[in-house]
């Protein structure tokens, strides 16, 4: 359980803390934009911010979650909704926000995850899937609390679940093949941030199946 | 863990059990709204009503959850479904049957679900936050299997999470901070549940953000 | 925890595959058909596949779930996703390739679930209850990540709890008080797949209230 470094915990924490703080705005964002009430944007944030560790944690079994005992991430999340609600964020200074927060909590919570349950045991190729897993599932909770189809399951979606495993199978790579260092983590996430930004601003997508074009509109 | 004496644990499970059968007609008249045949009424009075409790025992680590090794919760919630099924409530006699049993189970649930936490070994916030998720929990269960957006995150919506929330706060510190009595939970559940129901009927909501009236609609 | 014979976990591993298989089948025909990219498609081959067995496992609280320690799942979940996106199912040879590939799915993971649950130790009826929610578990979220009503609570819906319910019940039973044996289980997820695939093709449904008709459409 304790292979890493002080330096690596040390990431660790701050980069929950960070990932929290952005889904924990997107979350906000997402309902302002909802017009919902002071309540809703607190609980839409909590839900969001802590809905992918809280996932991540029943899963490897490390219950209660740690968003039950150690009260800092609950802070954060409710703080963070709470400027959203008072601060108008200016549309200028940050062009897609909600974009924005939800790519950084992507890739640091694909990192982040995928640490904790390679430390918690799991082999490198599932510790990468439930990075995966807490990565995407803050903006899917997120999501389906809105009633909106998740947007990694969007017709049309820009790379979003891609630049998140890969950065998760990296890290599972180094935690397992080399002396895995706090920089090493800190790295794959800001590549997987800029990946996810550069696809929504260039519209990179993957592939279709060839035969798509040829199916009758069966289902919405 | 026993730190509760016998009356403590003697209202917990009438709580539990009537928490149980007020979701579980929600359920079930949620179902019958929505033109399901008798299967659907069942499933759907079953995974509202036993639905926060197993999310509950799940995130603290109590597995299997009460649910699946004391029959008793889902007896109640199939005999609860199958009345529902046979027996048209009167619409005069109660006027608003979803809101009335839901907003029971909600005030029921978040004392329960703390107090359940609480015994569970977590700290006084932390059991608060699960009181709080075990008392939603059923409903957004019962929501998004029916295709809606959780009542407590819709706009325009009446005080939910706010009375569920503040019950479980004063139990989590009537826990920690006095010789917590069984009448004190019932009390803070009716008064959770007379604030739910008098929200709906004088219009009381939470305030909205200052600017949201200026937002553009830019999400339905 | 091995009452069991080794002929019967052989059954239950296979079961746990073809169920696997089908249902990433059905999960990635489903992505097909909204549109959705190689990605996408892969994603909720692998979410339809293997969610119904992650509930199952968090729930009884065997952590983490075999799907993140027993690669194989995952392995047939994504060849199977790869498949559907490389090679058009034609219609002629299959007129329902999604019932289809869910019903098997349904039948064979009620199957599994029961004999998992149980041989972890839970009641007959508990074990009965575990089986029909990793039966239904898998359609559920495969439904609501693509933003619809799950299929088990549609109106209008043909049988589908029932046959699962009925199968894990009978299961329950003959693990409880027979010498259970692997063809008995196969047996029963025959006779699901069979009732739910004829209840689609004959048009059965379950009965609804008998006041059904005379409620006015106050939702949709």
């Amino acid at each position: 359980m304790n292979r890493l470094d002080d330096a690596v915990m040390l990431l660790h924490h701050s980069g929950e803390l960070i990932g929290t703080i952005a889904f924990a705005a997107s979350g906000a964002l997402m309902a302002v934009r909802r017009n919902l009430d002071v309540v809703g944007i607190l609980l839409l944030a909590v839900a969001t911010a802590l809905g992918g560790g809280i996932l991540r944690d029943v899963t490897i079994g490390n219950t209660p979650p740690n968003a039950f005992t150690d009260m800092r991430y609950l802070i954060a999340a409710v703080v963070t909704g709470m400027v959203i609600f008072s601060w108008r964020v200016p549309a200028r200074l940050t062009r897609w926000p909600l974009e924005i927060t939800d790519a950084v909590g992507l890739g640091m919570f694909a990192v982040v995850g995928t640490v904790v349950a390679y430390q918690w045991g799991l082999s490198a190729p599932g510790a990468a899937l439930l990075g995966l897993m807490t990565a995407v599932g803050g903006g899917v909770i997120r999501d389906m609390l809105s009633g909106q189809v998740p947007s990694v399951l969007r017709p049309g979606e820009h790379l979003y679940a891609i630049p998140a495993l890969a950065c998760a199978a990296v890290v599972a790579i180094l935690l397992r093949y080399t002396d895995y260092q706090a920089w090493m983590g800190l790295a794959c996430a800001v590549i997987a941030i800029s990946v996810r930004l550069a696809s929504l601003k260039f519209g990179w997508h993957g592939p279709r199946p060839w035969y798509a074009d040829d199916l009758p509109d069966e289902a919405a």
